[in-house]
């Protein structure tokens, strides 16, 4: 198969959304791969800077002046000066199915040397269903040249379908403050060449760095929290999201898929700045974990925000006497979910709600 | 690093596990890693065939007349003509460590063309702790050059006791008898580089054909039930193991690996005489599954004997319903677990039961 196939996949049904405070010279790597799809840029930081994108792509750009004007108060839920901003992009989105990654991310190789489309595997694993109920020791069985293994049971072949795809690196691993600390030079050399799903019940670290995910399915969930600017912990965004939507994707029946593909994770960034902005979460982190492996939702929470609405409640009620950040988030997640339902009203819905003005485009 | 080290790992503390009907010609291509280790060969059918074993491997080799002989009215448990009689070594062993593997099985290579030597692999997998209560997006974390990725929490770095290594099959996939008749020509060649823990809480299809595990941590729970000669099911004795030994390992907070290293499967067995054996497996499996899924073991259930003994009390009581075959397997069960302590009696405990009669050997 060609590296970009003639009719790229979910053409127009996917949006690429990246968080920046540079020049986007990192997607001229990404040309071949990205350029047929719509971007949806979300500059952090001093809005008076203006971020450069080549010739050619089609995009839309947010810059914190924007995000305050279409959100109003409701603009509190996102992050400033992290990273976390993306979510906004997620959200302004008119698509089906979102692709994120961070701007030192780089085209990788396979083993073979040719260059690997990271999006059209994500999209691949997005389409084929996961299999979360019960574990295939030959990794994906919906893949060519694989199947279900003797000992699968057949009532649970259909699988479920997947609403995130979880791409990995090659290069800088990604790793926290203390480990990057320990392991200066460590690499990641391995390609490992499967994609999984990974089991209900089981809790995962999910890195934004190189993600995608069906909005429809999961998009509400997919909020990056309160960090950076003025809040007590950074580098927490995704993690936080993840295990938000690992406990809703089980508790409605869909799959996260882990593996393929690689992107080529250029720099790390400086272990210091990353322990003073990381120290809390790896504090808190062991008291959220329980709470997460343990959180209970409730029969009648049958869509994504009524089980976020009920997360939020238990965030609340649980994990505010961890500290008073946990309150502040609780709250945000719930402003998060009105702002997602203003911008993003029930199909056939009549909304009396302004419309979203357009942002700067090329 | 040299294919066969110097001196190699766990020479004395492992044996090597082998059912066969045929002459072990095989054991040729293995020479170079099985050499230094002893074999117990667990002889299936005619106790009359002579096995022949090449020159220069220290072995004892065990018939059905030897089974009976040392096992008495309990041998029963012990199944006839079909390779679960291989758990029958497994209880003779006198070893801290096992590893089967089936006699058409043979030497695989690595990408690079190198042989793969599965048993270091495998010791390599036992001796290094397993991680089934949060998955690492990296694989095996104790691998050289990997680690735990951002958002692990530190407090479970420290990992479990790994239990059992599951190595996979390149060439001819693990398939059962419809996918095998569908897929005729399907083969595995994806040398997929990685280890990873089966998350506590998810049930996994276990294969016998190239399997490692820690004798003392799990082994009465290798109980490879009542398959072949007068029962109604074949085919599934590794799966009643690997659901029995993932419940009780999850309960004993232990873990159990899948992944590298792989073997060579040379043969497809014959999908007519498979479906045959596996049609009740199939049907039943419908509801094993939900049972595994659900089963519940008692706190005070704190050995594998005490837990083995009360999942065998649940099989009777939940099972039977399913079919009468559940309640014989039950008593084997029971069975088994008493064969074993007499023959594994607890370290320093005054034992009345006659010595086991010297076996076949060299």
């Amino acid at each position: 198969m060609a590296a970009t196939s003639s009719t790229p996949l979910l053409k127009d049904e996917l949006d690429i959304v990246i968080p920046t405070i540079r020049n986007l010279d990192f997607l001229e790597m990404w040309r071949p791969f990205f350029q047929p799809y719509h971007l949806i840029i979300v500059q952090d930081g001093d809005p008076a800077k203006v971020i450069k994108v080549p010739e050619g792509f089609d995009y839309e750009l947010y810059n914190r002046n924007d995000v305050n004007r279409i959100l109003g108060p409701k603009a509190s839920c996102i992050s400033f000066k992290d990273s976390a901003c993306r979510c906004f992009g997620y959200m302004v989105s008119k698509k089906k199915y979102i692709y994120t990654i961070d701007d030192d991310c780089f085209v990788a190789k396979d083993p073979s040397g040719k260059d690997i489309n990271a999006l059209e595997q994500h999209i691949k694993n997005l389409l084929s269903p996961s299999t979360p109920f019960f574990f295939n020791t030959l990794y994906d069985p919906y893949r060519d040249g694989a199947d279900f293994v003797r000992g699968y049971p057949f009532s649970l072949r259909e699988g479920a379908p997947t609403a995130v795809s979880h791409g990995l690196w090659l290069n800088i691993p990604d790793y926290d403050a203390p480990t990057q600390l320990v392991k200066p030079r460590e690499r990641n050399n391995r390609y490992v060449d499967a994609v999984l799903t990974i089991p209900k019940g089981t809790l995962f670290p999910m890195c934004g760095m190189n993600l995608a995910f069906d909005r429809e399915l999961i998009g509400p969930a997919m909020y990056f929290g309160l960090m950076g600017d003025g809040q007590p912990i950074g580098r927490y965004d995704d993690m936080w999201a993840g295990w938000c939507t690992k406990v809703i994707t089980d508790h409605l029946s869909l799959g996260i898929k882990t593996g393929l593909p690689y992107i080529w994770h250029s720099k790390a960034s400086n272990p210091f700045v990353n322990l003073k902005k990381e120290y809390n979460g790896i504090f808190w982190q062991e008291e959220l974990i329980p709470f997460f492996q343990s959180v209970a939702l409730p029969k009648d929470a049958t869509t994504v925000q009524k089980c976020y609405l009920e997360l939020a409640k238990q965030v609340k009620a649980k994990l505010g006497k961890v500290d008073g950040y946990f309150l502040k988030l609780a709250d945000a997640m719930v402003t998060w979910i009105e702002a997602w339902d203003e911008l993003n009203p029930p199909k056939g819905a009549i909304t009396t709600t302004t419309k979203v003005p357009a942002p700067k485009s090329k």
